[in-house]
């Protein structure tokens, strides 16, 4: 099949390589230069996003957040003038649920089909082709699609219409965000009551307290291992996106909003880039003591 | 050996059970009537705390609340008059581990030992032997007093020192009301959003949002079976253990507090004694949409 592939950045560099593995031809572009990798490995590069869109009968995006997404769609050198019935967006950014419903619409007046499938599983999930994506997808278009996602991940979920894989997203990443908390809050307060938060963490895990994030970021609080993993600055950026659509919505989370403060709060004091894990250090400078 | 157990509610009962079936002599009171049931299988009834403490080598309680384990040492009827020396109290209630190390310093100027060992597992890990047991102990009292606890547990760590027990229990309780909320928040966005939360909740199994909590309270909320379970009021009072804990300490723990707050609002809406998955009815209620 003839795919076009815009935005090759950390992510969608190994995805459109596994594409490219997998048989397709592959149209390339992204702001910076195209990867010579996937070039010599058979991809296909181009100058512009109109050009990947008039050469491809699938087209999947990978771009850092909503307004990117926009202006590769809709801007001044957007791909919606050049498409044409028949033809697919996938979308596998992680943005806005709301703004995914509203390009899907507008394209949809050309017969243009969309689909989102937003992923988890970090770049290592890109590369071994195990990420996790989750669709949001209308009737028949997923069974459509899914064949270009096995190529890319293992864990496939159809969610529910356009939309539903970006609202997935951000359940998952607020989730994420307060689990971290949870286990930020849980061990600090051990460790100031002068209990050694590493036997804390092995007593709880196996019973209802016990999640990846005890398993995983837990250690790395108890480890000082802050070195990305995920960044906090994208964290914010997902949280942004639950704290927005929870507003349009009318929801309400307290508690999404005080783990997007402390992450806030990291930022100020220089730790954007730091893994998420790193939420427990505003916690422990409130509290002038340190897990380990 | 001799051992006493004050606390014979729904979990005393059973776990006493378990020691009179490894053969222990098991001197028994508690404020209602000793259940018939220990009696027939051979414990031993008391008229009150002392006549258990002057009976018995270690004295095991396991009472509602930090108040009702200082009136049994030290009230009216306390038995701190009548213990002695070489004797050790265990303490498997759940209480505060400020008290707990109050508690142990006062018995210890008479040189009796102390353990506290609070539970996870509820009714059902009481009667079948599979506690959940966080033991704080001094120095060889662990070696000590673990043969006891085999009969009741299967998970059994030294988490450290005299109230480490405790320490270890806020923490699990923390945690897990956290990561009620994190699902709460999260399946509730989704849900308004229109997607399917059990969807998204299949969706996000076994990736970082995993935990014991996603997967048997995420399906409490989709499926409203609020029946406990752990009671919202139980769980209230270890979080007012956590908050009092640490602000002793000096700890800021901002997403317990809110917590907190969504279990009173669930009091004040008549839920207190609902399962503690129930906390997604006060996000709901500030929503005006329900999870499913």
């Amino acid at each position: 099949m003839k795919i076009g592939f815009i935005g090759l950045g950390i992510m969608g560099s190994p995805m459109a390589g596994q594409l490219i593995k997998g048989g397709h031809d592959v149209y390339l572009y992204s702001r910076s230069k195209v990867p010579e990798e996937l070039v010599s490995n058979g991809g296909i590069p181009c100058q512009n996003g109109p050009e990947v869109a008039a050469n491809s009968e699938v087209i999947i995006l990978m771009l850092p957040d909503t307004p990117d997404v926009e202006k590769v769609l809709f801007g001044d050198e957007g791909i919606s003038e050049t498409l044409l019935e028949g033809q697919t967006i996938i979308d596998m950014s992680s943005i806005s649920p709301i703004a995914t419903r509203e390009f899907a619409s507008q394209l949809a007046t050309k017969n243009v089909s969309y689909v989102d499938a937003p992923v988890s599983g970090g770049e290592i999930g890109a590369k071994n082709a195990t990420l996790t994506i989750m669709v949001g997808a209308n009737g028949s278009m997923f069974a459509k699609v899914e064949p270009i996602f096995k190529l890319m991940g293992k864990n496939i979920t159809h969610v529910g219409d356009i939309g539903a894989g970006q609202v997935c997203k951000v359940a998952n990443q607020v989730i994420v965000a307060l689990n971290i908390e949870a286990v930020g809050e849980a061990l600090l307060l051990a460790s100031k009551a002068g209990v050694d938060p590493s036997k804390v963490r092995q007593a709880l895990m196996g019973g209802f307290a016990s999640s990846k994030i005890l398993e995983i970021h837990g250690e790395r609080m108890i480890e000082r291992t802050f070195k990305p993993g995920f960044r906090i600055e994208l964290h914010q950026k997902d949280l942004n996106l639950a704290l927005n659509t929870a507003r349009s919505l009318g929801v309400s989370l307290p508690n999404t909003s005080t783990a997007q403060e402390l992450f806030n709060a990291c930022s100020a004091a220089g730790q954007s880039t730091q893994d998420h894990s790193a939420m427990v250090c505003a916690l422990e400078r409130l509290a002038q003591h340190t897990v380990a």
